[in-house]
């Protein structure tokens, strides 16, 4: 099976979902959304996810839109919250409407979700829907730390792991979760690709941290030291907080509370500065590990390899990437 | 059966209720809207439609309680969008927390409402659910034309009623609706009590925009002339703005574009054009006839006559109300 079937079939989905027409201000920042792209790499886990086990992936089409669907949702609502004026490149929806526009039209994403998610066969409905509400529930938990670590200068490492755990990675646990449900897969292979998608998640996380620090201008796509000039918690950003002491936490927390600088000229500090406290190491180390405990737990769920091997690929690409 | 019964149970039941624990800050909130109190209509019409058809009502107390959670979490985000100080008489969520709060609060508790709703039996859950979809997404279409409506002054009868009814009354439809539902009542029986539901919202509503003109100001319990003041586009006003012509539509127009006014002057002159022009007569007859139809289609449901009677009689106080 070329993987590129799987990507085809769900834009080709994405493009003929119908998520409601009337009042037009309601519906079209859901169709905006929608359409600004992005990698689809929820839908496609869960795709791969139900081929593990089945040639019926193509049940698994409308759920998979769902979780897409769910993630926009969590955008629309985080952009409000972060007052982001751009999502890929394009005006946020509260800015190119309004506030309550992107309130409104978010909720209705979510009983979007909740309607996709219905097309799963009636056996499996109450547990799907029970995981989806838990996983939905960790998400705004997730969310609402990331609010509440902005205002902190103490957050630890595993507090910042938990928090990136809710907030990203048990949505990519669920995504894989639903697959296996979807093809009625044995439960101890759904846990493992549970855990796996949250494991590759965590790292996927740090992986972001790391590459706004030390990512290949060319390749990277973004502003490297976006995260230093808005002093983004991080993981980089706490670890050094909790390593530094003496002359360079004075430092770091100078450029911390600098209201006016040259950009170039902070980031070239602050990364200096995680040079010296060994930070980028200690990153490549973190996230070598929460990949290896992901691909350790695909290994124990029980698949064809011929199969497993397309979401071993797909998983090693998200472990590689540059951007 | 003594109707303190149903309201006693019901109470219990969202006293008892876990919407979750960390962070605080994410379902603190929600116990504090649920704990402002209300009428608790929405979740009680769910509990005698269940009794019209079993004895078994214990079993609607979850699914009533999912009903009591949505109403609630629309509040929550619609008083962010109104601007709103107070609920209740108590400090909003956005006011007591802040705007992220609330938005954020708010998607949980729409998921919570969700696994409340999880509680139904598995052979009704999906069709539950679909309407329970279609509803929600109704009344956030009806709170976008809510919105629309602020910045227009052409709004006609007809759409003001498509809009309450999106916004108010498609869930007193569905509160009876899940309740015959879990009953496993005949489709019609349900259909009936859906429509009824409908209906009665609907002069329900009516109700209201009537009161705040010509309530008694002792019973109302608050402050008679509210809408006038806000030039809030209630029906009366709609109506006004519709049959007013020559010098009577120039003094209605120059009040609501009066900035600096006295409150009481602009509450007697508007009430007087109301006087002039009819406007208590015709929503009188409008709430007369949505009620009429409401109680038509609760007498073509099917169920024990001392059952329908404590239906009939608690619709009869919603029609009666003076507050």
């Amino acid at each position: 099976m070329n993987p590129a079937v799987f990507a085809d079939a769900l834009l080709n989905q994405i493009k003929h979902t119908h998520y409601g027409d009337h009042p037009p201000e309601l519906y079209d920042p859901i169709r905006y959304i929608m359409d600004l792209g992005g990698k689809r790499l929820r839908p496609l886990m869960t795709l791969l996810a139900t081929y593990l086990f089945t040639d019926e992936w193509q049940k698994a089409l409308k759920p998979a839109v769902a979780v897409e669907v769910f993630h926009n949702f969590t955008l629309m609502h985080d952009d409000i919250m972060d007052q982001a004026p751009l999502r890929r490149g394009q005006p946020t929806v509260h800015e190119k409407w309004n506030h309550n526009i992107a309130i409104l039209s978010g909720d209705v994403m979510l009983v979007n979700a909740y309607e996709l998610l219905l097309d799963v066969e009636t056996p499996i409905l109450k547990q799907v829907l029970a995981r989806f509400n838990r996983t939905a529930a960790e998400v705004c938990e997730g969310q609402q730390l990331d609010l509440n670590f902005e205002t902190r200068d103490d957050v630890t490492e595993a507090e910042y792991i938990e928090m990136i755990k809710l907030k990203t990675s048990v949505l990519l646990g669920f995504a894989l979760e639903l697959g296996g449900l979807i093809a009625c897969a044995v439960d101890s292979s759904v846990a493992h690709l549970r855990e796996g998608g949250i494991n590759i998640g965590i790292g996927f996380q740090l992986k972001d941290d790391l590459l706004d620090v030390y990512g290949d201008p060319i390749k990277f796509g973004k502003q490297v030291g976006g995260d230093i000039i808005a002093n983004k918690k991080t993981f980089m950003l706490i670890e050094a907080l909790e390593k530094a002491d003496g002359p360079i936490k004075t430092e770091l927390l100078g450029w911390l509370n600098r209201t006016e600088f040259d950009k170039a000229e902070k980031v070239e500090a602050v990364t200096r500065i995680y040079d010296t406290l060994g930070i980028r190491q200690i990153a490549e180390t973190r996230i070598n590990q929460y990949f290896a405990c992901g691909f350790a737990n695909f290994e124990q769920v029980v698949a064809e390899p011929a199969r497993k091997a397309l979401l071993i690929d797909f998983a090693t690409q998200l472990v590689q990437r540059e951007s």
